[in-house]
């Protein structure tokens, strides 16, 4: 069931706020969709699906990403979830900003008391887009993925896990060796449990290891942000990519730290990167 | 005295957030300034100031507008301010959304308690851009204005009163004749008493009927605005024009309601018709 919170137009197309159930996370899910005017006009477009980081919502990507000038000539549909499942009052849920709600990690959790509710990997990886395709004219050929921070790391994650699922995907200052720092210590600790074996299933740069993404990932992170070197250790990705024989593109942008400003300001190299990708027109 | 509260790399310049005292309005007043690159490298630019509509702030309009990577490439600093005066805690001024905080009109107000403090024409029409081109390498000869909603009827009316001063004005969805719909009624009834002959001097379509404004005027108006026919009346702005000449080009947008989705789709017009005004590259 799909139900409508909001609707406005937005360059020639439709931007909307929806919410449906989810057996995935057992709760109503929040998302928000762009749709170009090709959509509109009955095309069946390539959707790209964004991530977003921790504390982060459904509306966050939408509002402050400034996508859906570019995603209209291109025309490409944006789809934004949001980052957990929301009202369970599991305890502890709410305690801290880097976990629990508003930071799911886009993993499917396997420790109680998060593993009936905590299934984002699940929740992104196919039940979104399988309603996303059924209720809008998204194409389900043509699947690109991206995200920022921990949603960086997710959409990495996701489509090193599922390849053929993702057919694009890029990162703007993602998480890439979350095993390794204090917000994936955190999250998976508690999601997965003390056993880092079985954090390397959900590590960006542990995956990329063993098997490449087939195709270029685009991932930019800037120089001036505050949380480069203790949470987001770009370099071990880079390690990753070297050992794997990944097609990285890695780029330094001197003078951005992590804010939407950043992520805006390299927008239109990742929409274009995604069409390229998904084959749209522009 | 500049304080910094934050900065921002973006599109190649710089997004800050600053706080400085006001004489206008007697209290600390918020802004954000959006430094193009070519203010970065040491050139003096044109500045273009933005009013934001009823319940926003300072961060509004840089948030949600999406300008500042086409401002980027037309080297315009782009400079919002606060709706109102803040923290003063007269009695009323937090008792309704569309008066009191967050909603000042853009008005310098004649009656207590709001006299003393409710004085943002004098802040936005002098002391504000006096206090930006000397902090900031803005241009004094070309300052533009626009805005939305309450802040597109505060850019006419400051515009419309004080022509020398604003190189170039637009407006989306403006309320156009505050003194004959319920938001003007209330806010003007209370910032400037009874006597509704005193409401003619801060109603943009009953100041346009006395002078037009020596050049063209851009407004956009969506005709899904919920608060079309109830509050923003263009039809008013239309006959003022008409009646003294204006060059008005006043634009109807289908589908388009009175929200940033709609601002941000029309934004590159509003940027451009500024830049060609004020003499910018582009």
């Amino acid at each position: 069931m799909l139900e409508t919170r909001e609707e406005h137009g937005c360059f020639a197309g439709r931007m909307g706020y929806y919410i449906h159930a989810s057996s995935a996370t057992g709760v109503p899910m929040n998302f928000a969709v762009y749709q170009p005017p090709q959509a509109l006009d009955g095309a069946r477009v390539p959707a790209l699906y964004y991530l977003a980081g921790l504390t982060c919502t459904e509306e966050t990507f939408m509002i402050k990403a400034g996508a859906q000038r570019l995603a209209a000539e291109l025309g490409l549909m944006l789809v934004a979830c949001d980052t957990s499942p929301r009202g369970l009052n599991i305890p502890g849920d709410s305690d801290h900003w880097d976990f629990g709600v508003g930071a799911g990690f886009y993993l499917n959790a396997s420790m109680l008391p998060w593993t009936r509710n905590y299934r984002m990997a699940r929740y992104v990886d196919h039940e979104l887009p399988t309603f996303i395709e059924e209720h809008f004219p998204a194409s389900a050929e043509r699947r690109g993925i991206f995200g920022h921070s921990m949603g960086g790391h997710g959409a990495l994650v996701l489509a090193l896990r599922n390849p053929e699922y993702w057919h694009s995907v890029s990162a703007f200052a993602p998480i890439c060796n979350p095993g390794a720092v204090p917000w994936g210590e955190k999250a998976f600790g508690n999601y997965l449990g003390p056993d880092r074996e079985q954090w390397r299933e959900w590590d960006a740069s542990m995956l990329m290891r063993k098997h490449p993404y087939p195709g270029e990932i685009l991932v930019d992170q800037g120089d001036a942000d505050p949380f480069l070197t203790t949470q987001l250790k770009p370099e071990a990705l880079q390690a990753a990519a070297e050992i794997s024989g990944q097609q990285l593109r890695l780029r330094r942008q001197p003078g951005y730290d992590h804010s939407y400003w950043f992520i805006q300001t390299f927008m239109a190299d990742h929409l274009r990167h995604h069409a390229r990708k998904l084959g749209c027109a522009g």
